[in-house]
């Protein structure tokens, strides 16, 4: 039997990643996963946040925002409320989670990259969507500073990507659109590595609990999926994508001409 | 002599509006103006706000953003500081001063109109972008509420759009990208309709001051601008737009069953 | 090999509920578990939020909070910030959504239950004490609602608690205290139900990413820790917790005088 | 024909500046435009915004709010709603302006002054008096500060001052108090210095549209207002009106010192 | 020996209350002691606060806030802080607290009314004189109630004043200054009725404790002074004056319309 | 004739107070009068607020808060409504200048303690329960300076404690409890030294103004439970309180080494 959308199990939704998409920013991309659709951008900053300062190490953060009217009622923007959306916090928290697992913050050096994700039409899985398309977005803006002799290399570990899975009418199915979302008893968000290791996985059952057994399936279709989303990143990154895992994350600058300054 | 992008003093950036950008929204258009992108989306809400209830009359309101990287240094949301931007409040206000203009409050009934103008990059002129653009979401969210069968007509009562002029380097120019506009001595945004009227004229010498004279180029250059936006909003809307300018602003609706009602 | 504090890898700390903790609340504990502490109130509101509002449903939510010096170094409060904590809003989001699950809305009827979850002193596994601890409050406050007769029975269909596990020094280990949460290289935080099946399952490898056979183990190690803290809390209810579980999710309050009236 | 308080179409209201109102600040007036009267004062900090530091620049800016009894129904005050009244931010952006265009921020040094305008009593044309009153503050302050040796010359390179326009029962008309205001056709804020020379011009027509025609008639009536409204500065300044205008906006203070310091 | 200003330690500086100084509001006083100035206006607002709905009761409130120039250096205003001073918090609830003593709620009816009280210019005492001036403003606005025959009998009780008494350099003084109010070693504000009974005493050490000896001399400074401001209060009140002090605090209206209708 | 709980006039509830009750802070303790608790915590923090920077002085404050359901029915939580509530505004500005009057701020140096007061449980006298609290967790927080030979002698000139006395049904009482509170015509709190010397009085009399003669009495009942509140304080300092009062407010740090390096 098919999805709504004639979609098999298995299947992602057409994907399209539009790389520089905003002129201004360092790294930048549209992501679409059907129709939702995500504007990531990276931003650095020659400043780190208070708790880093003098750590020699750079940090990674992210801001996850949707516009007024990506939903189909408007929400009333955070600042006429004064307050940022709960759910927006706690995505926000997870997607820098996220990136900042597969960046060397050492050889980043003392600067912060900040993602700014903001979700221009929403139709399920805007956090993950934000993940996949910020990494491409932060592996540009590392780039970028390779480029200007800032750093040496692109201090990212890995290739990072991230999906939605869900059991809806007691099938198990991958990446979900708003209308299975909504109906869906069991429902977990997946962020993986190309390694195949896990970041994140968050699984909740508000709807109706879950069990052990079902793990299993439903985490072998976000693999599935997570590969796929990882292979056109690759693609979208062409030659920088070689670029990508030449580090590892407990790998340290050099800091000899600074160490010889302090002798 | 050539402007820095090639055009000449009279020439707008190459305009492009797409109509029904967002699919949740009642109305909305990605409007590009050069490198200028905004998206803008109306919104239709059975609530009025407090002045205007039990007063028979509708209400329109706009609200106007930017994304933090839009701009060639990144701004913090407002959020984070807790403070809507104080030019995005004068930019709010204007947008929604300039379309109520062009509607009749009494034909719309008690329901508001929201407009909401989400800067995606900024190359200058990203208000008068946002009025063009705003005017045409406007429309569309109208023409749905007739198609509904709610009112029964479109309750605007002429095109309306906006553009700006200014003296860079002694030279008049129309629609200043952002280079041009930071180096202006004078600046001024038209608001104007299909009628050659003035909705709003903004025109600010805080650089150097100007003299009664420098009006009158201004002003017919904005005129020309103008005129050919409208003419690109009466494309993009085909038929609709022949349903645009059928009423006047004091045209009232018939409340017979209401009066007879209370009679 | 024994762990900081001497525990075995599959021990719990010293867990001790205080039942009627606060004399003016509805239901109330002081929840401690080794060092960490937590005052859980239940309060019963009579009116539902606005989206729940003539649905003849009721809710539960949660607020979570850090007293500034429960901690090593002392939090600012969040009104002195005049925001919210990040971390709090994920937190009380996830107790919220935890202790909902096994609440027959429906039967609760149009009225609100606010748990209050209050950290006094911190040491790791607030957040999964808060549902434990918050979990008896919440029978109290509708047991209460029983005892008034307001409600026919206690509308919770089974028994639920939380714990947190992780893998720290390449060992797997149940209820982290702080240092050891700390080094944890992965930490997931389970919630579970009497009858074994999991509500949320969040793990996290910030730190360093994990496999799904790692899964298995804590998972388990998760179960045993919860059955015991399930025992302590039907343990510390007494003849109460007899009266938990006798509902389940989908059914109804007969509306019987009501459906006649309408008629 | 005559208008409500019977004045032609071409006179002020009574107008009168009382210099040196509020003992504390470095200058201060409170200015009468009839019923609408404002207290301006003018401090000087030894700090500059951020945006200005180590520039060798100072800034002037503008903060403007009315009493919460200024007007015939009471406002609520800005900090029980939490948010800056969206009329003040675009009120407080036009003063700060229009008084930077006649100041020498060069000349100023790094000092910010802040022209508090706060409105006791509102008839009308509350802006423009703030401005026209805010001018005079900011003379006096500037005169302390060459009177104490802190800078050489007053830094202000004309005068300047504000009056409303409108068009009100097809008639043209200078200084409009609350009623004409209200029902005004077309409404148009002027600032000008003593040479002639516009600093902003804002006319709007929410209310009907205006044609170019309209412009002329209007601002030869503010200009005559704004002359009148400079004689007035210019007399309750007495002696010191005559160090105001001796500077340039391109003049340059001589940092030889410094310099050669630097050397 | 006499004070900084001369005048001997029980002596008030010099009292001036003009009424009527806000032509919107309906009682209004400009109430100058020496060099503080504060106006004080009393607002009649229909609507009760929530606590108070369906008592048929009023309520009485004050609001307290300095202008940012009042004050030797400048204040931020609260909202740019986004944060109500705590002082101002302090003193508008002492004002409140006050003035409800001596109203009759119950006669005033379901209406609101508050008084605002911003100081123009502060020099010591500005709660106090808030206080003394906020009741003549009160008194107006109850008289227009019953002049309007929306109220019978003006609703408050009795006269009453508040004065500040200290110890400076060992001497026991009346109506502090600034200068004298920093440099007291006890401090004491004092509400009293022209019965000589007390509202609110509010006595500290800060600086250096005190005996319970001093504070009878102290208390007679202040029932001396308070004699004095009311004479002044009854002198600018005139004839309304008498009006004031007809009611007792237990008197109810006579509902019987009211509860006739009921029956 | 009894009260309420079967205490005579002129007696205290029980008082306990538990030393060291949170294990993070630097001084902590549980005081519980009756039924009221709260938890009071003094943190050291080396830094000053601004406007002691540089001073050579520290500084003294606190914060005082509810919990949500310390009370009969659930206060919102400040930050959800975003504004410190006026009542906790008043009050903790109460503690921390009681607090202050006893510490020479020149010993302290160049730090700032913070004094927390968390009301677990309300049962009337909060403010005068925190203070008396708060003075045994500062003084603990200072020895612990003194351990590490930070500083030289415990900055704390006096013990000092605070109760609340007042007049209900025409009886004069000693320490309200919340329901003589709510009833009493008037209530004064009393902030005194151990030397018998008055930090604070303030006495209220909202529900009924009262008359000179009448503090006597209540200032008598007063003296008697701080005289009692101080022992416990002292009994429960054990050794500790020998160290407390050992130094006069003008005591001065002799800084030779700092003077030196200066000359």
């Amino acid at each position: 039997m098919l999805r709504i959308d004639g979609r098999s199990q298995s299947d992602l939704r057409p994907v399209k990643i539009t790389r520089n998409y905003i002129k201004h920013a360092e790294g930048s991309v549209l992501i679409e996963m059907g129709d939702t659709k995500v504007i990531c951008t990276a931003t650095v900053d020659d400043k780190v946040p208070p708790f880093k300062k003098n750590s020699g190490e750079g940090w990674v953060t992210a801001e996850y925002s949707m516009l007024p009217r990506s939903t189909a009622t408007r929400n009333q923007r955070d600042i006429s409320r004064l307050k940022l959306n709960g759910r927006s916090q706690e995505i926000q928290r997870l997607i820098g989670r996220a990136l900042r697992s597969v960046v060397n913050l050492n050889l980043l050096g003392e600067r912060e990259i900040i993602i700014d994700c903001d979700v221009i039409q929403a139709d399920g899985g805007t956090r993950t969507a934000s993940i996949t398309g910020g990494f491409v977005a932060l592996v540009d803006a590392c780039k970028k500073l390779v480029d200007e002799g800032i750093i040496e290399k692109i201090p990212v570990t890995d290739f990072l990507a991230a999906v939605s899975v869900g059991i809806v009418d007691d099938m198990e199915m991958l990446d979900l659109c708003y209308i299975e979302d909504s109906g869906a008893a069991t429902d977990m968000n997946v962020v993986m590595t190309s390694k195949g290791e896990f970041i994140e996985i968050q699984a909740t059952g508000e709807q109706s609990p879950f069990r052990k057994e079902q793990f299993s399936g439903l985490l072998s279709l976000a693999e599935k999926g997570i590969g796929q989303l990882i292979e056109i990143q690759k693609d979208v990154l062409g030659q920088v994508s070689n670029e990508v895992g030449r580090v590892t994350k407990d790998e340290k600058v050099c800091n000899c001409d600074e160490e010889q300054r302090k002798a």
